[in-house]
């Protein structure tokens, strides 16, 4: 069973149900956004989180921040609303590009269309955007699932896996993207064990990432942040997989801080290290890693444990939520239209071409 | 103000008083041991960790083991009493090497002084293996100075320094090793930053580095275990800085999980990787760091959080509580003889020549 981060209930007066992430593995609670404010502090408090999911989740949350729209308001208005909704949420997570890809790419076709003259009231303007939410979401969940056929070659019978943080179907409409590639592979009958950081401070690994992968009957092993180097250096792992959250046009790729290290430590071991992500992870418009702006979090997640404090006070704190791997360390990218071997600039063109 | 793991009270009757370090830094509590049972138990649970530290307080466990001997009990029973005590205690943490030293550094001297003739009974001998602790103690208080004030010269002014687990006051019964460095760096006058591996599963680092770097003044930010690579690339880190639990004769070093990647993202990064650790350390019968045996623990200190449950039910766990750093990729090990750099079999004989 696969349980997707998220969908939409209803016509176009509906809202946007979300897996509450934060209290999974030990509630399963859905939490009904009604309002671009709900999906505004869902996204800022990883009640849903995972870019490509954040990308569908903003797509749909330009459709409630129309919906006190009146019938007699102008076109006008409805698109101001719509560019202020925009702007909105594409400030609430840098680093992830899906989400701002995901709202100009509504942002673009109602343009379009209300150039076309095919819209030509806000009664068709949130019809509308709804469509380009719901097609945003199909996509993604026909991607996922292209991912992971594409990918799955990369894992052997028997073989350790180790992924970090959460590219599982709670990061997506659909399954995944690394761990879709792990659910394709379990699927044509390999058996593996996956070996999963916990990924501090979030824990998105030992909460998300272990319980999508025991949802799918695959052996899971949770370890500390701190072991993986180790385990990889005891011959324990054949394949790094994760996923990512912006990727430049030469291949260095943006994840969950912690990446960087593990493809530094896979290199050093002689370990393959895969990135699975969507087309809409790759942000041509920058030449490297060095370009993407990294999100810093607030102290508590690191300082705190749920209520609890774990630091001593007067302590400063460091906390990105992501950082760079360099494409030089990635083996390969995966994504729905193929598989990027060496990625570099010309590979990645190429690929885009086709 | 340096506050050390543990301390003696009393005469040959009294308690060994340890500061319960699984309440650090929320409250400052101390634990007295009574009997060799107490002692065991508290390096077990951590109550009191930390390879030195486990070295003094097993000596002071023996002398605990010791206290039902009565006037008439003869000297035999006795040594059979202590034999059985060593055992014990050496059995309940594997890696660090301290702790059996501590004992066989009592118990062989205790040998020597029977075939002397000078321990004839068992009142004789519960007072010398209390001086023998408190020796170890003492030396102990001492050698940490001298880690310090060998180590000192390694920290600039206005530099980054990079230190995991807790290698502090709280890990010995002086000042600490590592940490002790940077008290003597701060003495004498430099400024610099320390930043904190939080050191998960038990977070020795978030909760005990930094609240002892806080009562020292020292400017320091904790940040989580998978952050440190990140931290290093982006060149805050002049220095990496660790303690050991065991150092083989060609210079691997076994210290806390997560060490032998830090040694690597240094490497990677042109940055220095010093250990800092009393000769008691080095396991000079060991030909290298794989004869090492390394400690696995139990899978709640990673599945839990304090009481709540932080993983799915059903997920395997991998928890060794060491790895081993290659001798290779250490700059230098400070001891209280003095610095051994680039470690390796011949420089660290010459060392132990000198």
């Amino acid at each position: 069973m696969v349980v997707s981060a998220l969908k939409w209930v209803g016509d176009v007066d509906g809202c946007l149900e979300l897996v509450d992430q934060r209290k999974l593995p030990g509630e399963f609670v859905k939490f009904r956004c009604q309002s671009i404010e709900d999906v505004f502090d869902s996204i800022k408090e990883l009640v849903v989180r995972g870019a490509p999911a954040i990308g569908v989740a903003g797509a749909f949350g330009l459709v409630l921040g129309l919906r006190d729209l009146d019938e007699g308001d102008t076109l006008d208005r409805g698109l101001n609303l719509l560019k202020k909704g925009c702007e909105k949420l594409a400030s609430v997570r840098p680093t992830a590009v899906n989400l701002s890809w995901a709202l100009h790419r509504v942002t673009d076709a109602v343009e379009k269309f209300v150039l076309e003259g095919t819209i030509g009231d806000c009664r068709t303007l949130r019809k509308f955007v709804l469509e380009q939410a719901g097609a945003i979401y199909d996509e993604d969940v026909d991607m996922c699932r292209r991912i992971g056929l594409n990918g799955r070659g990369f894992i052997k019978d028997g073989g350790g896996i180790l992924t970090h943080c959460n590219a599982g179907a709670l990061a997506t409409a659909g399954q995944g993207t690394a761990l879709s590639v792990l659910f394709e592979a379990k699927k044509s009958g390999r058996k593996f064990t996956v070996y999963v950081d916990e990924t501090r401070p979030v824990l998105q690994g030992a909460r998300l990432t272990a319980w999508e992968l025991r949802q799918a009957d695959i052996d899971t092993v949770v370890i500390c942040d701190n072991m993986a180097g180790w385990l990889i250096k005891q011959g324990l792992v054949d394949v790094v997989i994760t996923g990512a959250d912006r990727i430049a046009a030469n291949g260095d790729v943006a994840n969950k801080i912690g990446t960087y290290s593990l493809s530094v430590l896979a290199r050093e071991n002689g370990v393959s290290f895969y990135v699975a992500a969507p087309s809409s992870t790759f942000d041509l418009a920058l030449a490297d890693g060095a370009q993407i702006p990294i999100e810093h979090r607030k102290s508590e997640e690191v300082t705190n444990f749920g209520t609890e404090r774990i630091t001593p006070e007067c302590v400063g704190v460091y906390n990105p939520a992501f950082d760079i791997t360099d494409a030089a360390d990635i083996t390969a990218i995966i994504t729905e239209r193929g598989v990027i071997e060496r990625p570099n600039k010309e590979n990645i063109a190429k690929h885009f071409e086709r």
